[in-house]
């Protein structure tokens, strides 16, 4: 099953893929459909409503706003190896809020504040039942099913500090989605190719069965630390090729393009356009 | 005025102090309270309802679910000078969930996965008014009170990688409240003492005058990131005196009890227990 959170003249709507077409639910977005209890699947799957061309999505962020959004650091050996950075014992884990979360294909403005805008796609995890104290072989029982993740970053900001964070979180800089595939589509994402483009050049191309802590690993961890609630978002990390450490360095501006594409998990598209905000506060 | 989340036989409430008695407002919690509108101030001042004694409060979590929770790393010149770090040019900025949020008073289970869990006393500042790109002379217009943050940390979990996340936002481990003191009451928190002492002794002792960024410059440089929400929480930073740099390093364990005081603020006391958890990760 394919489910996807699209702006309707009414306000975002959680739908359905049922061929070239999407069905409406009767939920606000895809992370109220998850938090309604855990027969959800079940409810999606069975859930009819009004008809909308796929082609003519509008797709909004997949879950708005969850309850927590983790992303884990240096996740591949092939970015830690490009970051000059060891591969951690650990997961490295930070957050996002949910503002900075767009949709798959929403323009990214590039804030007047930043000059150092980098891509970096992911893999993204959404939780679909409450997990805490959760053993590896349990893990993915817990998930709802999986996403891309475009963890754009500010370089600037990201590392001017030893905490990534302010630099990870910029308002609605991060597209999520298109889509929530279920585990049963994609055999839990173990092997998906993933690959990310800017302006036609291939400038991330990998697979997801080169994480160095995988999914089950991950969410043991965090749920060690605390409870990862429905419709919690994990983007579990990115691969070589980002364009803070190219040759030269290569950032985005307005007019960049960016493709990110998962196989199994759809694709997004990307243009950056130029922010008309005023900076206060450097 | 002093406002309040407490905890009621039906539930959560948000609650005015008047002389030696709480006046219970019709909102569950002090954060749903302030998301109510901009008069929300008024209306708070205003609002009529039972009364219970204060002596009696069982505080919950001041602001039990803020949409975000930014935290300052290294915001007093002692404690940078105690960890061996320089001064940041900029603020340090990390995340905390809502989930890790207790009340001024609820005990702390010291988790079974860490052996370091230490304090950190700090100013909390809670958000008024939507906050982006807001000048420094602008800022304090957006909040809507002042309270107390103990930052207890997981130094084993916030040490093991380079992004203290991990460790700073463990389930039901950072005591907030018992107050939201408006700014008029604490002349905006500018120069309040501040005191956190365990099992008797004094550990951390020092004023918010020290603080390295100021409560304007904090909220001016998180709006240039992201938009700050009515009810969001800002911990700024810890003054030196934590036990983790201590001589010999010292820890909380079951049996500790820690109390927390920032003049016009109120007073914190926490026992710390054992977790009955069983960990699967570590």
């Amino acid at each position: 099953m394919r489910l996807a959170t699209i702006r309707t003249g009414s306000g975002p709507r959680a739908a359905r893929v049922d061929g070239d077409e999407l069905v409406l639910l009767t939920f606000a977005d895809v992370g109220a459909l998850i938090a309604s209890g855990e027969d959800w699947a079940e409810r999606a799957a069975a859930g009819t409503g009004p008809r909308v061309p796929l082609a003519d999505a509008d797709f909004a962020p997949l879950t708005p706003a969850p309850e927590k959004v983790f992303c884990v650091g240096l996740n591949y050996a092939s970015h830690a190896a490009e970051a000059d950075l060891p591969l951690p014992q650990h997961p490295t884990l930070f957050a996002k809020f949910g503002r900075s979360l767009i949709g798959a294909n929403d323009d990214l403005a590039i804030p007047t504040a930043s000059d150092k805008v980098d891509w970096e796609i992911e893999l993204g995890v959404v939780i679909g039942r409450a997990a805490r104290h959760v053993r590896e072989e349990d893990a993915l029982d817990h998930v709802a099913g999986y996403t891309i993740v475009n963890d754009v970053s500010m370089r600037d900001w990201q590392l001017r500090t030893s905490q990534f964070l302010a630099g990870k979180t910029f308002e609605a800089s991060t597209p999520v989605g298109p889509f929530l595939v279920t585990p049963d589509e994609v055999d839990h994402a173990r092997s998906l190719r993933m690959e990310l483009s800017v302006d036609g050049r291939v400038r991330q191309s990998s697979a997801t069965d080169d994480l160095v802590f995988s999914v089950p690993q991950i969410i043991s961890y965090i749920s060690t630390i605390i409870t990862l609630a429905p419709g919690d978002l994990i983007a579990t990390g990115t691969p070589a090729g980002v364009g803070h450490v190219a040759d030269p360095p290569t950032y985005l501006t307005p007019g960049s393009t960016m493709s990110c594409t998962i196989d199994g998990l759809g694709t997004q598209s990307t243009r950056c356009v130029a922010a008309l905000d005023t900076v206060a506060a450097v």
